[in-house]
């Protein structure tokens, strides 16, 4: 093996010129007290630990519950609770850094709230997800049985994400939603943003490519296919071209409503009628009444015979 | 940092509003001795360690063999075979528990005789997935040796994975085949139901999206491209309205086709006759005989200039 | 649970029967000094520290800097290159097997040279990603900080990571760019491979399922959107049936370009000129003049009401 001696001083000076911190000066603050940025680990070890307490002998990624007693998992939600607690005070730092508040004493008592609220509706998150579950099983043919899909479905996975970090993102913690539902994207491609509002008995049939916006709402009852877009049509650019901030710019699914594979659905204007049918590929910018059925008129393909 | 004391408390409350295990009841046995379910993580474990032991000193997600030696081989065979068994005889028991079977001496012998079917007809597995990996090189200009193909194609990841769940599907394991295939999906996006049948010398390119559903059969030598769904048109429902399950819903591609990005083929009836090719884009939703050609009467696209 | 007596003698036979090693005469050089080939797990930590050092504070998978002080990252930065350029080594005496070239003194220099110019570069590399994290933050309504972008968003992990393997594949380095880009790809869905030329200023927005082949080149200041592929159109095989290698196959897109959802663009002649503005699905396979827009004259949906 070659030898690496030459490494130490091009190194040294390398390091000279790199940022040794991005945005380092964020992690002073005024008064010279040092605190830290969230951890993306510790956000993604709090959503896994949730998971596992979720569904209690079931899942979790790398993480499992030595046991499914009530006191094991009292034991697991304390923890996990106080690292999500202090990773939210980390945010809301952050936040206020930035916003140049520089008066942040009610950055502890933000976390807390959130914190609190994530635990106190916890139960009610448990109840939607079981329901998300029956959603499932009903939705595919394929499915063999309730704990198949609890221990296998991407869905399931994305869904608990995006439940626990819309709460999350309802209390204002800056960061950590997204991370949260970045990490379901990365493991499922089904790219839920947390500011999205999706009532219960959901189900997405495989999910990849799946994208939903910022500002969709999806009623009670919805199945939707993979690749299926609900998305921005365009958006307003302020005055020195940046895209204005917070503008309602996806559509509204009502209950009840089917959407097949790939169909594209855009537009912050764009209603899809309770009980409408969405066929695959369909191309959708406008709203549609309920009970609509829409179906792209397939291109006929040309078939040649080179036989 | 703010302190947690009040975390105490409510998280006691709430762990009593919690199902403290999702189907709880399911894991102690009439006789009231306690077994356990499936574990995801010992069965993603078994899954990369037959990916190091099928691909010695260039695979394993997380896991290495010390060496590529036959002693070290044998040792890492033993003991994931071992826990393969383990994992499932207690898939086996489950599904007994919720058929309401209630005595369920064979599940021992179920689970033996499937990690022993497996065990046996791994070197054949070994040899297939050769042939996959001489599909891979062939069918890809940027693919720059075999080694490059083994070590970095997702393609290799999914169809490897797939080819060791089918295994246990075919010997009725429950849980256990899909949580495989749905890790491998989550991996590199690649959707292939462990029910699948596919033939040698497959190949995916990138493979992003890509579906291939339960009842699909897929013949020797065929390539297929990012996005490409092998789906179900529609499926039966029982009188409740629930899926029925186990009918063939998906199409039949037979030998020597190549199926180019984002078609979308559909239903159980539709067979893809021997040496077609199907274009980028097109929607089929019916058979074509073989030799055929398929190409999208592309939609010209309206070009503006606003120099 | 079932005895495991009948694993012992039935795995020994199989082993017997498995390739105890992959392509193993490999791993012996020709005078029987034994090598070893470059390890996945390896480069995957290589490129996870590199990420770390280069977003301190905000970034790792599963690695941490213990702070972001210099100190710290120097320490950090000696020991990942140390890695990569053994790793280096072990991909270039791959090579020199394969190509039959016996004589390999010179693995050693091109691992050393190879390892050097990433260090020496990766400064250059980290104002490129600053800018990049610039890009995303500008380009979409949805990004609330800086920070949520360098810690959340899959673009900026697969852009990252491409800057990364694109510098080594510039120095020839076997196996490992396609290693490093395929995790990015596994991680985010966005599969670009590690031949493509990319300037400054690149956003992908939601990213699952883009495609941009090797021989792709992207001007400044490009954004593109989900499913996007920049592909080949076919490619020219030799007389045995196998895919020429190295031949240009993919499109040139020039500065200021925006490319929409599921746009499929082929073709090694296929220019797309500055300025231009390709619409969602749209499929093109011949070059446009600077300033386009080019959109489908989408097929208008059949919308039936069975209310």
């Amino acid at each position: 093996m070659s030898e690496t001696g030459w490494i130490d001083k091009l190194a040294k000076d390398v390091t000279g010129k790199l940022h040794t911190c991005n945005k380092c000066e964020l992690r002073r603050t005024a008064n010279n007290t040092e605190y830290f940025l969230p951890s993306r680990k510790a956000v993604h070890d709090v959503l896994d630990n949730l998971m596992a307490i979720l569904f209690p002998g079931c899942h979790g990624h790398g993480t499992a519950l030595e046991d499914a007693s009530e006191k094991c998992i009292l034991k697991e939600l304390k923890s996990t609770i106080a690292v999500l607690q202090e990773q939210a005070e980390m945010a809301f730092r952050y936040q206020c850094e930035i916003d140049e508040c520089n008066d942040c004493n009610d950055c502890v008592d933000k976390a807390q709230s959130a914190a609190q609220f994530l635990l106190e509706t916890l139960p009610d998150t448990q109840d939607m997800l079981q329901d998300d579950i029956t959603a499932a099983y009903e939705g595919d043919p394929a499915a063999k049985s309730n704990m198949e899909v609890v221990m296998s479905y991407p869905a399931i996975q994305a869904i608990s994400t995006y439940r626990i970090a819309h709460t999350l993102y309802k209390q204002d913690v800056p960061l950590i939603p997204r991370i949260m539902t970045e990490l379901a994207h990365s493991r499922t491609g089904i790219d839920i943003h947390p500011g999205a509002e999706i009532d219960k008995h959901f189900f997405i049939d495989h999910g990849t490519g799946v994208v939903i916006g910022e500002t969709t709402t999806i009623g009670k009852n919805v199945k939707i296919y993979q690749g299926v877009t609900l998305g921005a049509l365009s958006f307003p650019v302020d005055e020195d071209g940046n895209p204005v901030k917070g503008v309602k710019r996806h559509p509204d699914v009502r209950d009840n409503v089917t959407i097949y594979a790939e169909a594209t659905i855009l537009g912050g204007k764009t209603v899809i009628g309770e009980g409408s049918e969405i066929g695959g590929n369909v191309w959708l910018t406008k709203s549609v009444p309920p009970n609509s059925k829409v179906y792209n008129v397939q291109p006929d393909p040309k078939i040649l015979s080179h036989s």
